[in-house]
């Protein structure tokens, strides 16, 4: 019971520490202060050290978040009003996160190096799965263009949150998901079912 | 002269460290090591260290990428095609790289955390250069939206860099570009001049 507990309690401060700062945030010492978990425990529930654990706690963020996605592309809402409300909640967590913590992913892809080379195939998977997401609510576009534009949905998201967090404000978020949800609509609203 | 080509050498090999890892891959050793300069010159040059060595380099891609979007937004060029033009240049450079540099200003703001916080506003400020270089050549958009279009155009070619590098593909950048030019083209074509 402890024992699961304290993993939970690991796997959570790993995802905070590379939310703020990719794997440079994600240093065993700081897992340790950050989880108050004895370091023996790290390399216990993660023999693999850093990565391993890092590609764990990505895992966890991937279905969280994934979980997030499916229920915004709720198939009875109109486009336009999807991808807003996607970008409304983004802004609401970077925002109480004090904008310091934005998507671990993206995070951890803009630290790959020689060293950290595994994790980029963990990372697209997760984008993957996260585009799949999306993709299976966009009811109004044609299926064979779904994936494409559930990508550019992605992107443009992930692209905002930095934009967001480098001016410490909700705006560029809000502003995409309004404009963003406005073209596509445009675009799409004639498929529409 | 040999002072002048250090100094250079010293910037470049930040940015290059930066567009890798971010401000956790441009510490002094680094530098140092990448650069050959003489560690004593890093803070002749840099007296603030690090951060200060991080901004003066980031201005630097502040003016360059900053004259690289100003020639791409032409405008002569249909809308779409200035949109698809910047991504494809992107899907160049990062492929380029091996898909292990994209931006550094990305990379930078994504590492932000209380000791860096002063990059926050360095970062904001070359967001906005580059939004309001993108934004001028905007001229089928009507005046008052161009820098929102502007904004999300530059958010979406952040997140689709993003995206390329996990999967190690221009894909995600080239269908990015093709899809938001023409979403963004059916939206302002009326309004061409």
């Amino acid at each position: 019971m402890e024992t699961s507990e304290s993993k939970t309690r690991i796997i959570r401060a790993a995802l905070d520490l590379m939310s703020q700062s990719g794997l440079s945030g994600v240093g065993i010492n700081q897992v340790v202060k950050e989880s108050a978990a004895p370091r023996g425990s790290i390399y216990h529930f993660f023999p693999g050290g850093k990565l391993e654990l890092a590609a764990v706690a990505l895992g966890e963020a991937e279905q969280g978040v994934g979980h997030w996605f499916r229920g915004v592309f709720d198939p009875r809402e109109p486009l336009a009003c999807k991808v807003e409300s996607l970008f409304a909640g983004a802004a609401e967590n970077v925002a109480a996160s004090g904008f310091n913590k934005s998507c671990p992913v993206s995070a951890v892809v803009l630290d790959i190096d020689a060293d950290s080379e595994k994790m980029r195939a963990v990372c697209h998977r997760i984008f993957s799965t996260w585009r799949d997401m999306i993709a299976v609510g966009l009811h109004e576009v044609p299926e064979p263009e779904r994936p494409a534009v559930a990508e550019l949905i992605l992107a443009t998201l992930e692209g905002s949150l930095i934009l967001s967090r480098s001016q410490a404000s909700k705006d560029p978020l809000l502003r995409a998901g309004k404009n963003l949800g406005n073209v596509l609509a445009g675009r799409f609203e004639n498929a529409r079912a």
